[in-house]
């Protein structure tokens, strides 16, 4: 029984998924879709073979939908989302969970009250290989308690609209979550270098790059360099240091040149070539614990965490002080 | 519309397949299958809901089938696909097309008789991603022609059935295909190369390892290794020297460790670790060609090349000379 | 003519160089030591057929020795260094050029005073082809600005005796010099964080691992790691950010191992395997320098540079805070 | 004391030879030169401080010279060696010790006359790092018996005058050698493969690229290919296939860039970058060794081994045939 799945906001990232839902994946099909473009919607929805909705909330509430896909603006994240939670549908919701972190308790407290989880956050770096060979290693225990954690999160270039803050909520977002994971544990403090020294590829309202300093609740310390204009492709790197050695991620290449006396592999162009599987396996467990009713991807709860956290680091930066991270105790639900 | 896949032979390879196709790409499913073995077969069709045929002639005919995948025992592959073809389905069929390469002349006739491509060959290699982008890189011309060819085709171990002519048949096939559609071009000689000192992991049946050596008619000169006992992961190599440098691929790998003195990736354990992305690959893009009634994988042609190349390699091991390779000229149906 | 080297203080250090003059460097012979272990020191000189000097001063003074090697004790550094060069002597100092900062001025103001550099301060680091590598580089300009440092200094493990001020004054003090140095440019603030999680491998008085931030003029930003048991092996890395990519150094490596499914590169034990070649070609040029009268190595000014911004890196680790670097102007002798 | 050095021929080897010797070695110092090229030799011999002398037998005989050094043309290495042993003086040749193999046995014969070892051949690879750490690795039998070797020898480009006997000849002789010091085996058959596919930036006088089999006593078959117009870089590789795993020559490098999409290492320019630290090393071991009149380098027997091996690997191209190679017992001396 393929999954009739619903996408609220067709722009690049809701395709992508449409894509990868309709031609990638297994055992769910794009049956509705809603955008506030309505034309471009509408013909988008005949391509597709999916009914067009004007109105988001009737895609929701439609009985041709299962569950729903939130990558409409980052406004409407926590509406869409209560209003599925509402309908006791599963909803995926593209990161931000909700704009203030006071957004996403309002969606954590919907599930608390229901006592069942039926939000997943589209944090997909958790379904990398790369990250979850790592975490089982740790969890092996072989190369015994992690120390600290280095960190670079480089973007080719980003465009005018890219602004100083959006290197913490957009950007550095994906390792707070990435990180809380692998850890298992939550930061407690913030905090944020500008350097003086920027590159000249930035304009007035970009600092770029920044340095993002975190701790964990047990000590450790994460360093983090986002930087959104480094020219030379999309390189993230995380290696985590224990006490008995260093585990980090490569970027997976698939071949080698030797020419012109250099010996060389290919840095990835963007984060589509780089976690285009991440995204895959994402979706494709998504489905199927949605079919169960049981779903285990980021919750949440997560959303909440990464928001208190981001939120810090923006503190720390516009104060220039290492700022203390605070949050409520977590529901049992979440545990 | 879900394509209806009927599945002769459930072994490991056949369930793999099953899988794949219920489980992970789409716009499949898997609607019935045929084994010899009736009780287990018969569980398994419950177990993934599917329709069991004692006759596997009966699934290909079967309303409730479109296309065939056939699994079984490797005699019985040419007897299937001529029949599949008779009711102008769709096959894929895993190595080796026939046992002999008379018997994928008769599937080739089929084909150019009803002037239509209905076989896919299992050759997944074509579809890992660095074999792909080597391609790629190579028909762009910056490194200039391709003069020889070095690989490497090493497993971990094999159980005590897998004999010496295995290695060229089973293992160096893959190679075989995958450097004519690399190459673009078939091979004219064949030599085969037993060196005395092998290893104490092999058995008087199995000569380990190898050492074969293929010229193409345009005169490049490739040397592969087969090792079958390595002891230490199954490792893939293919590195191809041109005229302004050298490109090859590389075993993808998503961490690394330092620990002991010692700074390491992981060597895959087996193809399935290796090529699972491959396989994936291969099976999707064969569903989206059957339904489109166009399918561009490996051809019936290229199983029967693959089986006269790999022929004179047997004849050149056992007569220890090189040997010229013999082929048929191409129908223009592959052209 | 083969230069007759004085060396005063014959531990591990001293006799590393000993050797390394008598048996490996070009040009030079040592014909002279001194050591407060009269009964050693007598044996080795006869070993060595060299003299044995009770007295530093005497060896300095000597017509038998050229130029003075300092390995002795650190407190006795800044005493050596001056006497030989009121004898006009050159003189080979290996680091710390004194114990406090004011001791360096010292040294640089009897430079100063004759308008003539006597003195070399042990920093193999730049003789290391990696750097140099890195350094030559940079001066191309095709990377653009630097604008971060990642660097991490790990050792094995170190003994009881070294203790938290340490990983500052004995081990960071390799990456202040080596740093001022690749970039051509003077720190201006330091910051030390002391990770609450801490390795098991430690011990009371070692706080380990620790974190340094130093900023330079211009407002490049360096994050160091030091790490002194971190079990594994001596792990030097340096990662150069500029605006148009990075390059780092890379752990040398002569073969690489496929076995028990990983692939793997050897890391240093420690800094002899690591840096052998460095200190060999760092003697070389020093000698070469001093027959020439002109050396062209480490100053005396970089021994002070050095001794202010660990000075300053000591003050952020014991309060916490961002820390100002303030050091004299540079006399026109060392521009 | 220093050793006092008579070099015979100072084309670009011999000069860069005295260079090493006068100016990085320990110990030795070039007293004395002779060459056919009376002016430019007077020069050059004012210019470090030796003396000149127009008859190459008088400068072996010479007082002033404690041991030779052969670097003139290659027809002149087998009299100028052998009037050095006649005076009982060490001699260092580069290859070829002699032109053809009889040239080498009457050298041997020399040697074994006198029952001491005299002379050093110039192979220098077997001081190199990654040769001496495989070697060291392979000792100790964890990876068990050697079975395959893979390698290449691959120049930038070579000049006109370089024609297809030499890439046997100069080229591969480096590997034979090697390989032979590696295995500790001799080789027992040739095989050379000239492939019909060429580069184009070869001439009418050169087959480029070669294909060279070899198999030693116990059965390892090694392949090597020899590629003198890569264009590339210089690329040495060397393979070593075991029964518990692959041990591999490393191209050792210095540093790393990230820049433009791709994460790239240097491949050396020529055998001077690469094996600058191997020759120093060969010469300053030679020199040691002369010292206590005890050499362990490369001896005449090698050489002779060496000319058996090549001179079978020409008739083995010539005739496209597999060889068989011949060689005399060896002598106690060289057990």
């Amino acid at each position: 029984m393929e999954l009739k799945i619903g996408v609220i906001g067709i722009g690049a990232m809701g395709r992508d998924h449409v894509e990868r839902i309709n031609e990638r994946v297994n055992g769910a099909n794009v049956t509705a879709i809603s955008d506030i473009n309505k034309d471009v919607a509408t013909a988008y929805a005949k391509e597709i073979n999916a009914t067009f909705f004007e109105n988001a909330e009737d895609l929701i509430a439609s009985e041709d939908v299962d569950a729903v896909l939130v990558t409409s603006w980052d406004p409407t994240h926590e509406g869409y989302v209560l209003e599925t939670i509402k309908h006791n549908k599963h909803v995926f919701c593209e990161k931000p969970l909700a704009l203030e972190s006071s957004g996403c308790t309002n969606i954590v407290n919907a599930e608390v009250e229901k006592n069942k989880r039926f939000v997943q956050v589209g944090f997909m770096r958790r379904y990398d290989r790369g990250y979850e060979e790592i975490k089982r290693e740790l969890q092996t225990g072989s190369l015994g308690e992690t120390l600290l954690v280095h960190c670079t999160h480089r973007n080719e270039y980003v465009d005018e609209s890219y602004n100083t803050p959006m290197a913490v909520e957009n950007t550095a977002v994906h390792e707070v979550d990435a990180l809380r994971w692998l850890l298992e544990e939550d930061f407690v403090t913030a905090e944020v270098r500008l350097p003086k020294k920027q590159t000249t590829r930035t304009h007035p309202d970009l600092h770029d790059p920044q340095l993002i300093l975190l701790e964990t609740e047990s000590g450790t310390v994460i360093d983090l360099e986002v930087f959104v204009n480094c020219q030379f492709g999309y390189d993230i790197n995380c290696k985590v240091v224990c006490e008995q050695g260093e585990i980090g991620l490569t970027n997976p290449t698939y071949y080698s040149v030797k020419t012109e006396r250099k010996d060389s592999t290919r840095v990835p162009s963007d984060w589509k070539e780089r976690f285009i599987s991440a995204y895959d396996r994402e979706l494709q467990l998504w489905i199927d614990g949605v079919k169960q009713d049981h779903i285990t991807g980021p919750s949440a709860w997560d959303g909440y965490m990464a928001s208190v956290t981001t939120n810090a680091c923006s503190e720390a930066r516009d104060s220039g002080k290492i700022v203390d991270i605070k949050f409520e105790s977590k529901p049992e639900l979440y545990k």
